[in-house]
């Protein structure tokens, strides 16, 4: 079934609105969601966490539906925030918007927030900055699923690094990357399918690779990107504990080695003006030649065409303005189920 | 043979110095690579590049020995340097120096820097930030000998990414990584060896995946980290890229397709100040905390220890400065003669 966007954001504001959350959060919260899933992200859209994580999150009093998100410490460049445990969305955004104001006085703004919660898809907050002629970027600390090179537990997590760069022309360059092969979600749906992981996603109970995806699925062990130390595994595992210095360190998180699912995040946001460095009109031009040359690459046989990172998401963007978005009848059951439950008056 | 290394830094500025550079910026490329020898990356120490890219590049004029480094453009917070063809140990010392004097004045510094050269082992600028209770970080692009993922032909380099992070007791956090699986170097060692090249390091000339290092090295070709499209390669590619924007892009870096050895380089500098967040102490004793946390993982079978980034690198500096830099035998007799060609009066 293929959805509006505009009519599922009206929807899903509904519900968080009905959960308690204020009419301009709760657009928030839907807006981050539904823009995943025009984006093709779909397991960070509609479909999985808010029945996973946010309903059930604000229904126990785990997330914090009103906050009141505080500056507890800041300079003309730095802030650090304390979200009050409030929905990921709203303090990433509002954490998000305080770095674009602090580069736009001051040539960059960086920012770390502690006792916050899931902010959904990565790339949401970076491209906030473009329209302001800045590079964007956010990290978030995450459940921690990941063994570190050599281990044979758990100890980081899948801490995605999000970076988007202005453009004048081409699609702009949108980085989201997981820092471990992949997240959880492709776990769960190649379970779904009975495929076999490649190697390098996953290891069983005790740390050791798998292939199996029942297994993966049950030891919860994601293996950090590069998959074995051979090939680089210490890198995406470095990656993963950096994200995790700038976003939980920094902000003074409370450290914990067991991986509960939905426990306190913390986020890192930078904004950087262009212009404090070089014209923004020679940069943005410079960027668009930069990025047709990767995507007029040659392909390897077997291949049509080479990418840069986000080309992928600004097409299905496009796709999915003109044609909806395509949902599963059972997403679009339970959405619509829940929000008769709480009286939401918008339809899909 | 193992050489202490004060005797050998002392041997390689006087080369350096031989070859026009002041005494101070000699200085500063003998102990730039010294230190390199000393943590175990013998890739960028004085084994290789020597020879193979800083005494040729001075001879034939492509780098200059003596630069006027100048800023093009600054604030308060930011700067745009050109390094005047200059060795790449000079320019990136200077900008590294002047991202650390941004920081203190104002609690964030980034500098980016055109028209400079090869610059060593990445991790060597970031550590200039740690005495100063500051987080460093540094960039540089590379020869591009890197394919795009789906691509038949080399456009990114192996463009590293190094971040240093300081501790109150542990050895500090260093992360120092090239964006692909591994540098060329590695595939000219496997080349020595006469070893199979693991999968994900290398493509042949029509971009496939090969684990023969002949044709490895003949293609110059290697691989994103993750290797393949199903592990991940488009996350290695897409951090490439982004280095390329911060160090190349942000600067204006003429781009070129040619992977030509030693072309002109940009690089990016930050220094963040901790406690432009939150206080120095809290911050380092919870890094302590979180390092040991992860150097205690149990380790898998097989293995004995698990490290964090900058730890192997740390231990083996420890017994380098006790029992000497450890140098084949080709390049203490590389660096006597070329000594004695110079008149230089250090002797090993």
């Amino acid at each position: 079934m293929r959805v509006p966007a505009e009519k599922l954001t009206a929807l899903v504001a509904g519900i968080f609105q009905k959960l308690g959350l204020t009419a301009e959060d709760a657009k928030i919260c839907a807006d981050a969601l539904v823009q995943a899933d025009l984006s093709g992200v779909d397991t960070h859209g509609v479909s999985y966490y808010i029945e996973l994580l946010y309903v059930p999150g604000i229904q126990t009093g785990k997330i914090n539906p009103r906050p009141r998100i505080q500056t507890i410490h800041e300079t003309p460049v730095t802030a650090l925030l304390d979200g009050d445990g409030g929905m990921g969305f709203v303090v990433g955004t509002r954490a998000m918007e305080i770095a674009i104001q602090k580069a736009k006085e001051s040539g960059v703004g960086l920012v770390t927030v502690k006792n916050s919660s899931h902010y959904g898809m990565g790339g949401y907050y970076p491209l906030m900055a473009l329209a302001h002629d800045m590079i964007g970027l956010s990290m978030t600390s995450a459940d921690r699923f990941v063994l570190p090179t050599f281990g044979r537990v758990p100890r980081v997590g899948t801490n995605p690094i999000s970076v988007a760069v202005p453009t004048a022309e081409e699609p702009p360059f949108l980085l989201d990357m997981a820092t471990s092969t992949v997240p959880m979600g492709k776990i769960m749906l190649a379970r779904h399918e009975g495929a076999k992981l490649p190697q390098g996603w996953a290891a069983d109970e005790e740390g050791r690779s798998t292939t199996d995806p029942e297994v993966a699925w049950d030891a919860k062990h994601l293996l950090p990107l590069g998959g074995t130390y051979e090939q680089g595994s210490h890198k995406g595992y470095g990656l993963s504990v950096l994200v995790e210095i700038l976003s939980a360190i920094l902000s003074g998180v409370q450290i914990r080695t067991d991986p509960e699912l939905g426990a306190e995040a913390g986020h890192f946001f930078g904004a950087i003006r262009i212009d404090a460095f070089r014209p923004v009109g020679e940069f943005e031009s410079m960027m668009d030649g930069y990025l047709r040359m990767l995507r007029n690459t040659p392909p390897v046989e077997g291949q049509e065409r080479v990418y840069y990172a986000g080309l992928i998401e600004y097409e299905t963007r496009q796709e999915r303005i003109r044609h909806g978005i395509p949902l599963h009848d059972r997403v679009v059951t339970y959405l619509q189920k829940l929000a008769n439950e709480l009286g939401v008056e918008q339809q899909i």
